[in-house]
């Protein structure tokens, strides 16, 4: 029987307590939980830990060379980072769930990982879906690479657009909810921006190509903008509205993009209902496989926790972004994707024609219309959809469509994305 | 840099090809492909191989001592087991995707393999959901159980349904087409009477109660009496029909079974199309996951292989079945189900009456009613579905229906399964 491996945690919020308590109180063969550090101590976490396993200072932490492993569980870019850098220097591996600070300083941290030859555990960086790392695992070999990723990766976001998708309810009603039943942060700017997708979506990326080089900034767009009226069209089409984060890669390069898409409401990710985390995968030989994980919660996180603590322990390597060198992002504008559109016109006859024939010069090709009688007088909405067309093609044809003097608000663009699952 | 694993493929079928497409043109580092034996060694696979690394004879790959992995893709229950069984005395390794020979006789090879030490790998008898294995890796273990598992683990029966729900085609025209296109064999008996679900449904049994030994038999149910009726009104209460196998546990009695379901249309089983598989797991503390993965094909069924050969090649553990006591099924009249029910009845006045009287007594409670007014005199339809109710009461008070004398046809029953992601 190998010795135990001493784990201390650094940060003891709902997370960390959940780690604590299943490493002290249940109790993980091989692991052994001798620390936790955070600056309160006093509240009351539902398990009592002895005095002498209590510390307000990290350097306690970290300068111990009786700790093997160092689960960073505060979050946000300092002192996080010194606390990582400064354990892996003094010979610990790490675990953390931080996913900003690996996306936002990744290049630093997976160097310094492989520089020193330790481990770093990046599972709960994705809050749960773990599973979906071990199956990267082997991305960055010759074996498979997957060469398409269509991922719901935001619960909060997920969860405010399935209410807003089932109760009809405006994008400030279903956040407000989302936030009162603790489904959104009282500060929900990172989800609902999309930069916790962003952040997790960059980690993804290194993985993929086994490159922690930062690859300069892609398209990133949040749910705020995203209409109750779009979401009920969008239902009429068979789509829903999710937050998808995007990488797609053909000879070598990379779409990297977060926005709301059309997807198929009959697909996995177009069912994917409340808080869940959904991705859809297709590998090079046009395989596709999907992936469901719970979007938050302690458990699923401190599980992801000791799944990578056991792969330390127990000597498993754990797959990180690796040395590779950079690679190309392509141009947004270069995207072909179809689109949704809801144009804002004037109610009188010839307006569909105006719009059409500015389509055709730009050689887009509608694929569905929807425009309905109106009751009032006044600025009525007409719903189209595109078949593939340039991303850039597709926005000189709105800029030009939003000129005409019938266009009463600016067109309204969502992509659509086709699923195969 | 360790010698290489020499591997021999005994069954040169469409995996068998994909998988020496794979091994000897495309190279897998640590592995080098020394023999391929079939009875068949004329048919044109569209690949040359030198002609000493060919044979009819399976005993020159079981006997030769230069041989490290021996990868069984013949299929059924003999020569298979003993070509398994002599290969594993013999000091090798084996990787299989022989589902049938692992469901019906798991308990000899899985004992051999234990008590020999050696490895067998399994991953290709899912046919592809080689992720599955990977995630039940760790049941069996501490960490974690699930404690229900709703699965669709075959393709053909799901391409089938999916084409009955999309294109209104009864069941003889579905499978007729599913033929035609390649998505169901000439002979389908395996696929729709749900044995081939029963296969793998008894090896995943056999994981996650980590024994090999057999469960005596449980409930199974195909997909040749689903009715296009049926599913047409499961759609207009917002249902799908599929063939789902489940495993579910609770104080260490395990339900388990095969049978069509109604699923939510909008859930990851329930928006599963065509011929992918897709399960739902939910594991000791609630957390659900699910997984999408193709059905089957030659290539994730060989990349399924090629992970199982590189685990054994390296060192890694594959999960199998271990020697645990069996454990006990539950009687399948206890379990609690929601239930649809459609009736065949005499246009009559009171008939709707003498039903609801009868589940009244048998404690059945109806949640949702459809009857239409009938054009024409004579059997009409009337579809119900109840609240929870325990097997054996329901299939009494249908019992207790059928003999009405306003009863034209003997009343179909389909489980319903709620789901959660």
């Amino acid at each position: 029987m190998a010795e135990k491996k001493k784990v201390a945690v650094i940060g003891w919020g709902n997370i960390g307590t959940g780690v604590v308590e299943l490493l002290y109180q249940k109790g993980i063969p091989g692991l052994e939980l001798v620390k936790v550090c955070d600056i309160d101590l006093e509240t009351d976490r539902g398990i009592k830990l002895p005095q002498d396993m209590l510390t307000r200072d990290w350097h306690q932490v970290v300068d111990d060379p009786g700790i093997n492993i160092v689960i960073e569980l505060i979050g946000g870019i300092e002192p996080a980072k010194t606390i990582q850098m400064e354990a892996l220097r003094k010979g610990k591996n790490v675990v953390t769930a931080n996913k900003k600070l690996l996306a936002k300083e990744g290049e630093t941290i997976f160097k310094l990982v492989l520089e020193l030859g330790r481990s770093i555990g990046i599972r709960a960086s994705f809050v749960g879906a773990h599973s979906f790392i071990h199956e990267l695992g082997l991305v960055g070999s010759e074996a498979k690479k997957y060469r398409r990723i269509y991922a719901i990766l935001n619960g909060t976001c997920n969860y405010i657009l399935s209410r807003m998708t089932g109760e009809g309810k405006g994008f400030e009603e279903a956040l407000k909810g989302a936030q009162e039943e603790g489904f959104a942060e009282p500060d929900p700017t990172d989800d609902i921006q999309g930069y916790d997708t962003e952040n997790k979506i960059r980690i993804l990326l290194g993985l993929i190509t086994n490159s922690y080089r930062h690859a300069g900034p892609f398209p990133v767009e949040g749910i705020t903008e995203v209409n109750l009226q779009d979401i009920m069209y969008a239902d009429e089409l068979g789509y829903a509205v999710k937050l998808v984060g995007i990488i797609e890669h053909d000879n070598e390069v990379f779409n990297v993009a977060v926005h709301p898409a059309l997807v198929p409401r009959i697909s996995l990710l177009g069912s994917l209902q409340g808080a869940y985390n959904g991705t859809e995968l297709e590998d090079e030989y046009g395989v596709i496989s999907g992936l469901v994980n719970p979007g938050a919660g302690p458990y699923p996180t401190a599980d992801a926790i000791i799944k990578d603590l056991l792969d330390i322990a127990e000597g498993r390597a754990i797959p990180i972004p690796g040395s590779a060198e950079a690679f190309s992002l392509g141009l947004p504008g270069d995207v072909q994707r179809r689109f949704y559109l809801r144009f804002s016109v004037v109610d009188q006859p010839g307006v569909l024609a105006k719009i059409t024939d500015i389509f055709w010069k730009h050689d887009i090709n509608i694929a569905a219309v929807i425009q309905k009688e109106s009751a009032s007088k006044g600025s009525v909405p007409v719903v189209m959809t595109t078949y593939l067309a340039k991303e850039g093609d597709l926005q000189a044809a709105v800029k030009k469509v939003d000129d005409l003097d019938v266009i009463t608000a600016k067109t309204r663009i969502i992509r659509m994305l086709s699923a195969s699952t």
